[in-house]
């Protein structure tokens, strides 16, 4: 069997399924569908990662009952533009368009709100909720922590999350602008991928156990670390650590969460950390109302002409000039929403087995 | 002479030239001293660039009446939580306390406030407005604009401006950990100092005028560009660009300002800019209320743990470990509120064109 064979699912499949597993575990009807919904979005717009491929794992945390399917999702400390909720231990995929909404409804009624959130879990992508906003004409920010895996500039260490930000901007007759990034130099799956090829990465991406500088992906998987955006102190890895410590601090720091390496594991291969400092990981989503500030309409129009202007950038040689954030995974969901979602062997055994778990039916 | 040797002055002296040296110009006595305070920040905080040796700059804007002395700062839409100020082309140094402060009113008030700003002017360094903030129990942000000196990745021309972001969150008993970083790879004041001293700058830093990459200092200078925070693709520089891009479209597009590559130049020898798509530079400023969100001591005392708990870090081979972000700044301003401020040759040659052209005695 070629393993890098690809199988296609028509996104309405895969969703189907997504719910249906998460309605084995007693997640409520609703729930499953929003879980699902924010599965496929990140499979639409070509993150593998955060997609069914990750089902399985969200499959052994409810299994054990690390995750609550029935979460009752409070308000535990509130004002008129800004709250804190706790997620009773609830799916991320649930409990961060829960709070998201909270904070939309927030800055419709008083032009910006800000929600950090504790006791939760993995919300699957940054950007999905920066997109909802966009139905709302709401500017939105999104950011989490996550199990650590990237060290502080000069660390030797694991101590922080990818800790990723995401915000939309709309324009009128052009799609919006969609900036989403994790805040490490690169995503783990990129070393990953390296390591099972047996390739060499570029310097800059990680550091081994020791906490020095490594080519080497195994020496980053074994024990080693990720880097920060920018690397080195010379490229400005000390920007990418601040930003990073920026998501941690408004994401648990601020809702009672847990903080830096206190992150609780999200898959069953990593280590529980040696201390708990709060509740679950932490999320935070701001919302802002673009008709607060400005005509929406002109606000869309100079979106636009911003676009525009930036696609005429002369290109640096050897490339066809800068992309728009957001244009890749516009592309992958043309691509996707037309010829379905590509899935890897690997994957395909991965949603075999959860069917075996769950009784749902797949394939 | 040697062109190194610095002089030392005391801030005070500093700052109370700087302040009549404003009000020369008609700038009111306590808008002078506000500006003298932005300025100061910056000199004691090791931010030597953003301080007085911008002050010849500030002078020759004012004495072509590019800057208007006498504002009349208006809010031109708002909301509880948001509003768009327009800074009536006044003195950034100004106009950006001001509209920090209605962002912190407004945070007091609903629990988030957020202000944009158009038809304003360089406000000095970003970290000044969360610094602020800190002295009202709230979280700050602080964004802006400026003239066009970084390429987009895989952009061959000056795009954006260096564009920063800083925000700072409090400790009990530990000092707060202050963010505030450009998102560009490195300082456009780095590649002058190479330039002078005939030296290379690293691969990643910058591209030449025909947008390849360069380790020729002049050859970023002349006509070149800098590359965004991650350098290239491999190492995240399309990360870097959709930071710079938020902050932009947050402080200029937001606020009906120029965005991009229209931001009307700060000094004389910038070009200006084929169209103007706005008023003026852009700010943006934002606060949240902490105690909107948690108690603010045990929000404080989680910091402290927190702070503690990243000094202690297991350091990278050949460095003491990381540090805290805010440390430097903190450092140079223990030395320089003892030692007095270092000042350049070059720096006290134009506070002495200063006063030549002011009236106001220096030296």
């Amino acid at each position: 069997m070629n393993d890098d064979a690809l199988t296609f699912f028509a996104p309405a499949y895969l969703h189907d399924f997504a719910r249906r597993v998460f309605v084995s575990f007693g997640v409520p009807e609703a729930d499953a569908v929003q879980a699902a919904d924010v599965l496929q979005a990140a499979d639409l717009r070509g993150i593998d990662s955060h997609g069914v491929a990750r089902l399985k794992t969200y499959v052994d945390m409810l299994t054990l009952g690390r995750i609550n399917p029935t979460p009752n999702i409070t308000v535990v400390r509130e004002r008129p533009g800004t709250a804190t909720v706790d997620g009773d231990n609830g799916l991320g995929l649930v409990v961060g368009p829960w709070a998201n909404r909270l904070a939309m409804d927030k800055a419709e009624a008083v032009g910006s709100g800000w929600v950090s959130v504790c006791n939760t879990n993995h919300y699957g992508i940054a950007g999905y909720y920066a997109l909802e906003a966009l139905k709302r004409d709401l500017i939105g920010f999104s950011m989490t922590t996550s199990t650590k895996l990237v060290a502080p500039l000069w660390g030797g260490e694991r101590m922080l999350g990818t800790n990723p930000i995401a915000t939309a901007f709309p324009g009128l007759e052009e799609p919006p602008v969609v900036v989403d990034l994790a805040t490490s130099a690169v995503a783990y799956g990129k070393i990953e991928i390296a390591a099972r090829k047996g390739e060499p990465i570029p310097e800059g991406w990680a550091i081994d156990r020791t906490g020095a500088m490594t080519t080497d992906p195994k020496g980053m998987v074994d024990g080693g670390a990720l880097l920060p955006l920018g690397s080195d102190r010379e490229h400005g890895g000390h920007k990418g650590y601040g930003l990073s410590v920026m998501v941690d601090v408004l994401s648990a720091v601020l809702s009672g969460a847990n903080w830096g390496p206190y992150a609780p594991p999200f898959a069953l291969r990593q280590e529980i950390p040696a201390r708990s400092v709060g509740k679950g990981i932490g999320h935070c989503f701001g919302a802002l109302d673009i008709g607060g500030f400005i005509d929406p309409d002109e606000f869309k129009r100079q979106m636009d002409d911003y676009i525009r202007t930036f696609r005429a950038t002369r290109p640096a040689p050897g490339t066809d000039g800068p992309l728009i954030p957001g244009d890749p995974e516009r592309a992958a969901e043309a691509d996707r929403a037309a010829t379905g979602i590509p899935v890897l062997p690997a994957v395909v055994r991965d949603l075999e087995e959860v069917s075996r778990i769950t009784g749902v039916a797949f394939g």
